[in-house]
C-alpha cells in the first residue's frame, strides 16, 4: 500500500510532476543545530550508540520536521554504518571526525569484509529506526533513506580517516586498480542490499552522498565512480534516487545519464552550468553556500531568492553542503521559510 | 642588466615564444621528497627557523634543479610569511600545519596590522635568499618568487588554521564584507611590496597562490578574490606572473581577463575546458594528478603523455597541486623525464 502524504511536495518534485513552489530540506538538518538533539544526544556516551538507538535515530530524524517545518526528514545515520557493516570497525572522535583503526591495503584485507545481503543483515537498527520514524511521522512528510557512495566508503576504508588529500586512498587507484574494483563491488553490492531494506523499512527516496568526488580527476571519476553509481541506481528502479557528487562539476555529463531523478549540487555550481550539463529530465537539488545562513535575515533572504531565480523550475532548495552545525537557528528559519514563501511564476 | 640563462625555456614558454617542449618543474619540489632536503632540515629545530635563515633556504631551492633537472627553481619560503609581516604570528605544528594563536576578528584587529612596505619590509630574509639563490643557480635555470592570493591569505588570517570548511572565514564575506575587504586591501598592498621586492632580489616569475580558491561561491570569488588579484597583477608589469586559483574551475572566465601570463590548472580540471575559458593567449600550467607519481614508471610515462597531448602548445608541465610529501623520488624522476622526452609535433 503506498504512502499516503499529508505534504507530498517533496516527492512530487522529485518525480517531475509540477508545483507551486521547490520543497525544501537541509543536508544535516537533524543534529547539532538544534537545541531538541543536542538535549537527546546528551543521554548518549558517544555518536555511535545513539546511531544504533532505532529510537533516538527517529526522535532526531523527526525533530527538524517539528521544529523547522522541512518538507522532507532524513533518517538520522552515518554513511560509515556500511563499512562496519562490512566488517571494518570505527571510532566517531569528538571534533576529529572518523577513524578507521585497520585499513584496506591488500587483497587479504578486501576478501575478508563481509558483502551484499550478509554484510546489511548487521543494519537492522537503522530499518527499526525508519519503521519507527514513519509512524512518528504519520504520513507528515516523505522521509528519505541515504547511503555513501562507494567511492566515498572506499575512500574512508583506504585512508582510514577524513584527510585533506585522501592521497592514501587515490594512490589505490594508480598502484592496484583491481584491487580497487574489488572493493568497490563489494561496497555496491553491500550498498544495494542496504538501500533495498531501508526502502523495505520505508524510505521513500534515497541520496546517494558522494562526499569526496571532488578528489578525483575526471577519468577517474569516470572509472571508479560512476559505474558504481549506476549499478545501485538500476537495482533500485521503483523509488526515487538523488545522486550528489560534491565537486564533481566535471562529471556532470555523467551524473547526467544515470537513471537517477535527482541530482545534488553544491555551492560552486552555478544552477545553469548544471542544466547545461545534467540535460532537461533531471531535478536539480541545492545549493545556497552554508555560509550564508551565518548572515541576518535580509541577506539569507537575498540569497535564497537569488538562488531560486537562478534554478528556476525543477527544483529542490537545500544548501550546497551539509548545514554547519554552529548555523544560528534563525538563520535556517530564514532560508527555509524564504523558499516557503515563494511562488513559480504562472506558465 | 637582465639575466642570462644556460636554460630559460620556463622563461620563454610563460611569455608565449615557440618552444619545442613544455618546460617542466613541480610545485613543492623543493621540499620532503629529497632526501638532501631531509638531512638539511633536521639542523633546524623547526620549520620556521628554516625559512627564515637564508642560506638554508637557499640550499634547498637549488637543490632540485641539481637532483631533478627541473626548469625552474621556486624560493623555498612559505604563503604565511605575509601574515606574520603584517603582525600576525603563526606556529607551524609538525604534521597538523599552520596555526595563529589570535585571529582577526574585528575592525580592531584589522587596524593594528601593518601593510605595504611597513608590513614587507620585516621580509628581508626572503629577500636574502632570493639573492643567494641567484649567486648559486648562477644562471642555470630562472627563479620564481611567489605569495599567496589575498583571499587566501585572509583566509588563514581569520580561520586560524588549515579547515575542512573555512567557514569562520567564509562567515566573515556574509556578516562583515566591508571589514573583508578592508583587510584584503591590506594584505593586497602588503603582497604589492612583497613581491616588487622579490623582483629586485632577482625573481623572474611571481605565482599567486589562491589555494582556497574552491570554497567561495562565484559571485563571492568575483567579489573578494578577483580584484586583489587584479591589483596585484597590474602592480607588477614588468615581469611575467602566473596565478593558480586551486578548485576555482568557475571562475577561468574571470582568471582568463587578469594581466597574467600563465594560469595554473588543478588536477580536476580538463585543458580544453580551461582553454575554452581562459581563451588562446594565457599560457596553462599543470596539471597532473599528484597520486600518479606513487604509481610505476609507465604509468606515470602513460599519465604524463596524455596530459601533454591534452595541453599542446603553451603549456607549462607541472603537478595539479604541491607533490606529496612521500612521493618516491623515482615517480618524480619519471615525471620530469617524460616532460623532457616530449616534442612537439611541428607545424
Amino acid at each position: 500500500m503506498p504512502d499516503i502524504f499529508q505534504n507530498d511536495l517533496f516527492l512530487r518534485a522529485a518525480r517531475g510532476e509540477t508545483v507551486d513552489r521547490p520543497p525544501v530540506w537541509l543536508m544535516r538538518q537533524a543534529g547539532r543545530i538544534l537545541p531538541q538533539y543536542r538535549a537527546l544526544r546528551a543521554n548518549f556516551p558517544d555518536f555511535k550508540t545513539f546511531v544504533k538507538t532505532p529510537e533516538a535515530a527517529a526522535e532526531a530524524t523527526v525533530q527538524p520536521v517539528d521544529e523547522l517545518g522541512v518538507d522532507a526528514a532524513i533518517i538520522f545515520s552515518d554513511i560509515l554504518v556500511v563499512p562496519e557493516a562490512m566488517g571494518l570497525n570505527y571510532e566517531m572522535l569528538e571534533a576529529r571526525g572518523p577513524r578507521f583503526p585497520e585499513v584496506i591495503e591488500n587483497q587479504a584485507g578486501v576478501d575478508a569484509l563481509l558483502s551484499g545481503e550478509n554484510a546489511a543483515e548487521h543494519l537492522g537498527y537503522v530499518y527499526d529506526a525508519l519503521r519507527l520514524t514513519k509512524r512518528t511521522l504519520a504520513g507528515r512528510v516523505p522521509l528519505i533513506g541515504f547511503a555513501g557512495a562507494p567511492w566515498t566508503i572506499l575512500a574512508y576504508m583506504v585512508e582510514g580517516s577524513g584527510s585533506k588529500t585522501f592521497s592514501k586512498a587515490r594512490r589505490m587507484l594508480y598502484t592496484n586498480p583491481v584491487l580497487a574494483h574489488t572493493l568497490l563491488q563489494k561496497i555496491t553490492d553491500t550498498t544495494i542490499a542496504y538501500l533495498t531494506g531501508q526502502v523495505a523499512a520505508g524510505a521513500n527516496l534515497l541520496q546517494l552522498f558522494d562526499s569526496w568526488a571532488g578528489e578525483l580527476p575526471p577519468a577517474h571519476y569516470r572509472a571508479f565512480a560512476v559505474p558504481y553509481l549506476r549499478q545501485i541506481c538500476e537495482a533500485l528502479p521503483g523509488v526515487p534516487k538523488t545522486v550528489f557528487a560534491k565537486s564533481a562539476w566535471f562529471a556532470l555529463e555523467d551524473l547526467g545519464e544515470l537513471p537517477c531523478e535527482v541530482i545534488g549540487l553544491d555551492w560552486n555550481t552555478p544552477p545553469a552550468f548544471a542544466r547545461a550539463r545534467v540535460g532537461e529530465s533531471k531535478i536539480l537539488q541545492g545549493n545556497l553556500d552554508p555560509c550564508c545562513l551565518y548572515a541576518d535575515a535580509e541577506t539569507i533572504e537575498a540569497g535564497t531568492k537569488e538562488m531560486l531565480r537562478q534554478f528556476g523550475r525543477r527544483h529542490i532548495a537545500n544548501l550546497g553542503h551539509g548545514v554547519y552545525p554552529d548555523t544560528p537557528l534563525e538563520g535556517v528559519r530564514a532560508f527555509v521559510g524564504a523558499v516557503k514563501a515563494w511562488r513559480y511564476a504562472h506558465g
